[in-house]
């Protein structure tokens, strides 16, 4: 008898419908976990119009964090034990009662936290880290901007900057984002629809690091903002990655220019993130030093909704969904 | 009594006329150098038309580099005495008999170098180490591309790539470039006016390092031939800094751009390059392992001679010019 569980399949149409699929199994360093929340990330919404399937060997379900209780561990996976609450970076697979993550994906659910704040962590905690503390090798002292202040990258950026010891500035689109991203530590909220955020960048003395995920137009503009031996990283190109530079600020100011995806990388290139995650910042959240920030929890049944509240940019930090599991 | 010496200075048409300028004492940490030769930069041709002028402070003489004997030291110059042959990185003053250089910018002269040859390897050694090494952090067994092969920042980076345990390409415009600079140890020469260098760089299975002065549209083409985690790093835009780019492949293959210029550093910058190069290439000039490459010594008289070679781009190698010192 083939053990089933609930999942989110995308339709031809695009739509979405929960269905029984076959549970899967836990292989090599895998763990099968019994999925209570996932995290809603914005490749969510790309993959269902078909602009970012799942890598090679993933699930091709979407969700790429997702937090519960070890149900199963495969053959070579470490750490990890039947009944262990953990909260799964996946590569795939996170929109269902049932995952497989590898064991060097995971994270323990913190003291404190249920599963839908456990829900909200591991996606943007690691991206951040990854980006901003491994590349970037933000500093304490550091100026650091962090585009999106309100969305969920947004919100764990600037938290963890601050806790770092760094100056943090943000944008955002609203004057309430901008309270709210003040709210969570930042220094500076700019409103990018009423102010030039390089004129503010540059009257707050520049900064040192940029996490970036607008593009466009905003690439020339964080070279302006950048300091001598600034470094920018950019996780997405909302407005598009073609652009027009004038590149002598690289020379002047001994600028760096980078930029990743998580998805795709190896379970040790994940490892290794979740490990700088884990001793550098992890143990701040049952500290109560670092924040989940849940704006709206769905069940399954509607996440139809949770979608369309993505796509909106409404709301002020993550979005999670439960599976009723 | 005011010292003098002689030095090369550009006149208010841009020519060059040897004059008697009082000759600098060393202040500080510097120590004041008997310049027997001294290294010709493409660099100093901008100088002399007034675009690239030395930072503050520093000589307003061209001269990026000398090579000569300690004739006094500073009173917090460490290392340097009297009578000692040494190699400098300078920020500006090399075109003259005498010239004054920080103590942490400076090298001993390789056993078995004269001071032509000496005069030839500190600008390249420390330009290319500082970026390729420190900054894109080459390792032993990654691929190596530098364009300009037989420019004298060429020949210094393809044989310091290929003592660090490199496979290295170059890019050179004639058919004799190419042959001189697989003499002195490219892997792969290609001839950028007959072949596409990306192709010839992907079929030889991409490359991780690029140490790039052209600019223009090579940027994008430098992108195209990195692979998964390159790096690019421009020490000059000689087809200029405006470029159109799709920035994709910095998040997909997660691509770091980088750009620096050397002059402008700080003493203590500039030290940090001098112990790298001393640490980790310096002995082996004296080994025979890394060469010095002359490729055309003149007096200080024929000045305008060796400049205009320079412009010419004819040469392979280095441009040297002695004082009479």
């Amino acid at each position: 008898m083939t053990l089933t569980m609930r999942a989110v399949e995308v339709q031809d149409d695009e739509s979405l419908k929960i269905v029984d699929l076959p549970r899967p199994e836990p292989k090599g360093a895998e763990v099968l976990v019994k999925v209570h929340a996932f995290g809603v990330n914005r490749g969510d919404l790309l993959q269902r119009k078909g602009m970012y399937p799942s890598p090679k060997g993933a699930s091709p379900l979407m969700g790429l964090e997702a937090c519960g209780v070890v149900e199963a561990v495969g053959p070579e996976a470490d750490r990890w034990s039947v009944g262990d609450k953990v909260c799964a970076l996946l590569p795939g697979g996170g929109y269902a009662s049932y995952a497989v993550a590898d064991a060097g994906s995971c994270l323990p659910l913190p003291e404190g936290c249920d599963f839908e704040q456990g829900a909200s962590l591991t996606e943007t905690m690691m991206t951040v880290w990854t980006n901003v503390f491994d590349v970037c090798a933000l500093k304490p002292g550091e100026t650091f901007l962090v585009h999106g202040g309100t969305s969920g990258i947004g919100v764990s950026a600037i938290q963890m900057a601050k806790q770092w010891g760094c100056k943090v500035l943000t944008t955002a689109g609203t004057p309430e984002k901008c309270v709210a991203a003040k709210t969570v530590g930042a220094d500076v909220a700019i409103n990018y629809k009423t102010e030039d955020f390089v004129e503010v960048v540059k009257a707050e003395g520049g900064v040192d690091v940029i996490l970036d995920m607008v593009g466009g137009d905003y690439v020339a503009k964080n070279i302006e903002s950048l300091n001598k031996l600034g470094r920018m990283v950019n996780i997405a190109y909302m407005q598009g990655p073609k652009v027009e530079l004038n590149l002598m600020p690289f020379m002047l100011k001994r600028l760096t220019m980078t930029g990743s995806t998580l998805r795709a990388r190896t379970p040790a290139e994940k490892r290794h993130v979740r490990d700088g995650v884990e001793r550098d910042f992890w143990g701040m959240i049952a500290a109560d030093k670092i924040n989940p920030v849940v704006y709206k929890v769905f069940p399954m049944e509607e996440i139809e909704a949770a979608h369309a509240l993505m796509a909106s940019s409404e709301h002020i930090g993550k979005i999670v969904v439960t599976t009723g599991a």
